[in-house]
Formats: C-alpha cells, structure tokens, sequence
C-alpha cells in the first residue's frame, strides 16, 4: 500500500527535491522524470521507479494504477503526496500527476555492439539540456543503436533534459565517454565517423554512408575541436540558403540522421 | 555620445525589464534581443535598435562600435551600463555585453508575396519559445520565404524565442493570422498545404512537391486539430522506427523542410 507524505519538511521529500542538482544525482544516483507520459515510456521499456510520488487523485487514472502496482511489486515506493510537493519535486508550476525518481544507467563504451544498429548519434561537448533530450528522442525515432557522449556533455539526467527526451532516456542506450577513448574504441571495428561542420564543402546528400555510421555532432557554440574533425572519416554539412550559416544542434543532427536513414531505406546496409 | 545609467531605480531600466512580459511588449512595442551576435544578425539585415544597452567595456569591441554609432545614427538610443543591469533586463546571469531593445514588427497576411520563395513554413498553436525560435532558425537555412503562425502560438518576440532564434527573427518574415483568414489566403492563388502527422501513412519522400509548398506544423503535443489536417492536400510522416513515434516538433519541421528543398535542388521548381 502507497504511504502518504503531505509535510515539505519530511526527510524523503527533502532528499528528493536536492536531485534537481547534478551533484546530489551523482552521490544518490538517482534522477527525476517528470510526468505520466514519460514514466509510461519507462514502463514500457522496461524501467520501473526506485520512488513514484503521485498526487491526491491520481490513482484512479488506470496507466497511473498499473504504474504504482508494478513499482511495489518491483521492489519501488509509491508514495501519494500533494500537489505543492509534486510541483516542488518537479520544478513546474502545473506538475503533472507523477514524478518519478529512477536509478541512473549508462552503457560502457566496451559493451556496445556496434553491429546491432546501422546508424549511431554521438555528441562532442554539448552543452543545452533540451538538445541533447531532443537528440535522444530523434535518436529513438531513427532506431540509432544509441547516443555516445563524448568529453564534457550535459548531464542526460538533468530534468531538462529527461523531458525534452519524451521517455527516449529510456530507450536509447547512453554512452558518456572521452575522446582518447572512443576513437581507439571506434577505429578497432567497422564503422564510418561522419562529422556535421561548417568547414566543409562536401553536400551532406553526396556520399553513400556505410553501415555502421557514426555520426558526430560538436558543441553548440564552437562546432567540433579541428583536431577531432580531422580524424573523422567525412565531414559534410547541409546547404543553408540563409544569412545565419547555422541549424541548432539538434535540428542539424536529426536532419542528417534522416539523410542516413534514407539511403539505408533506398539501398539496406549489409 | 552614449549616456550612461547604473541606477536599478533608473525609469527606462524599469520599464525595459517590464518586456520581459508578454503583456508590456503589446503595450511598448517593443522587445528584448540579448548578445553581440543577434544584435549583429539584425544589423546586416538593417535592424537597428532603439535602445541598445551596454557593459563598461564593450564600447572598445569594434562590432559593439559599430553597433553604437548605427544605432545613434539612426536615432536610437545607446546606454552604457553596468553588468548587474544587463543581468537584469536579459534574465541572463552571464548576460552578453550587449542588451538590444527592438520594436516589434510583423508581415500582414496580405502582404506576402507567396513566389517570393518555393518553401514556406507555418506553424499551428506552437507552445515552445525554444521550438519557435529553432523552426525560425531552419526557416533561414532553407530559405522559406516566411513564418506563418496560425492560431494561438508562443509569442516570437519573448526573450527565449528569440534567443533560439540566433537572429533569424531579423532575416525570416514573420505573419501571426487565425485559420480562419490564413485558409482562404492560401486558396486564393497557387500552393500546396502539407501537413506534419503521425495520422497517416504517406512517407515524407514519397510525394513530388510543387512551389510553393506550405509546411505546417501542429501543436507540439496534440498536432494539428484534425479539420486543419483534411483541409492540407497532402499529410506526411517521418519513417519513426522507434518506441516513442513521435519527433520534437522543431526537429520535424526541420527534417520535412530539407526533403522539399532536396527535392527543388534536384528538380528546380518551376
């Protein structure tokens, strides 16, 4: 049976609210997903909460009822609590009706197998929470084989990001990794490293992509270090008509990750 | 020669930081645009501001110059000011060296030229700044030749979206119309209306686009209300092969808008 917490002061509630903080996350190892919808996502993919805090009238709703039975009998707390609580834990104003608090989860560099996926996302220093979130949905919808972040991205449990991410947190396999890693990691096996730039006149559409390819996304601000777009296989970039010369990171990353499932519609890797 | 205010109690700081409102940009007719960039971006597209506010030191950065005497030339107004103000009135706490306060502009409905350009985009009910100012953003890449918002949308004048904007809000042009009005508009001379839906099973690379297209977005949770989408000629989707069958709607606006510019790449429209 869920317990009732209605008090800010008590310690659990507490606890809680400092995951909004990279640091607590990181010592707890736990992060917060805000929303039914999300916590579904979770669900189906196999992830339950270590805590499900969830407001006055919430369990009548029948995917909430799944959600907190199956907490419990996963070992989880379902804890009902109130509305000024939900909106404290999950930083909005109009909370949903559940918050959820999982344990966080990475995949290894050495456990990936780079022969399950043809396509593969990595980022280089990303630094927004909401295009990395957004970069893991289209990861998802493109069927990447995951997301590998390299040097110092922003933290994938950051609440920001998780929401942005509409659940695909818990789809797409996470790597967080170092450049003096992954390159040796990449180069010991198959596979084509392909960088989005702005240093290039090669048409993003004018090579055939080999499966897997990996494709390689820089910092928001300063694009990829030259020294790491040199050791990429190709480094291509997407016409711009316009006078910015730029796409957002994660418009940039999802239009090329498009181009590459394309051509892998059109001719299927082998 | 630039005035100068280190007073929080000064009365045009009070009011500029009032724009952060929606309510006070109506009234003022003006907005907030923060960073040397975007005030760059608007310079070479020949908007100059009419207060531009200033740190101690930026006078001596030879854009910032530049930016300055334009801006007095024109008969705007430049500030020097103190960091802590420039904090303030961009809700940054590491604001730029540059706070630009522009007066809101728009394109009525009946002044687009709709052979101006082969693509064009619109957006329905739009909810996020950061989406608005993204899709505003890929608009200027691929060259559409406007922004047409339908409905109840995000302001495109709030400090986020223009901040996602990256300065597009200058270069793209930018309609805000009801269904009601943008329909007949549409229908009155040539053009196609291609809705974004996951109600469909029509591929996005399976249709032959005519300019000029019109690509429309719907809400970024519910997508278009379904009798905007049997008004479009036709609806597409994104291939998704993940879970979550759903892609950021900036992200889609953006994937959709580069299949139709390919297209016209290879097949120059008419």
């Amino acid at each position: 049976m869920p317990r009732t917490i209605t008090a800010f002061s008590n310690p659990l509630i507490k606890r809680i609210r400092l995951l909004r903080d990279k640091r607590h996350r990181r010592e707890e190892g736990l992060f917060l997903a805000e929303g039914l919808r999300i916590a579904t996502e979770a669900r189906e993919a196999g992830v339950l909460p270590a805590y499900l805090f969830f407001g006055p009238d919430t369990a009548r709703h029948p995917l909430a009822a799944v959600l907190i039975a199956e907490t419990e009998a996963a070992g989880g707390e379902a804890i009902e609590t109130t509305i000024d609580i939900l909106s404290k834990l999950s930083g909005k104003d109009n909370p949903g009706a559940i918050v959820g608090v999982y344990r966080e989860f990475e995949t290894p560099l050495a456990a990936l197998d780079r022969g399950r996926a043809p396509l593969w996302l990595a980022a280089e220093r990303l630094r927004d929470p909401g295009n990395l979130g957004t970069i893991l949905r289209t990861a998802d919808a493109v069927g990447a084989g995951g997301l590998i972040l390299i040097d110092d991205c922003v933290d994938p449990f950051s609440v920001e990001a998780v929401r942005a991410s509409m659940g695909a947190l818990f789809t797409v396999p996470i790597t967080r990794t170092r450049w003096e890693d992954f390159l040796p990691w990449l180069r010991g096996g198959r596979g084509q490293l392909v960088a989005l730039s702005l240093d290039t006149d090669t048409d993003y559409q004018a090579p055939a992509y080999a499966a897997p390819t990996f494709l390689l996304t820089g910092n928001e601000a300063q694009g990829l270090p030259p020294a790491y777009a040199a050791e990429c296989d190709l480094r291509v970039k997407m016409p711009m008509l316009g006078k910015a010369d730029s796409l957002n990171a994660a418009v940039a990353t999802a239009v090329m990750a498009y181009e590459v499932l394309n051509q892998f519609r059109r001719r299927p890797p082998a």
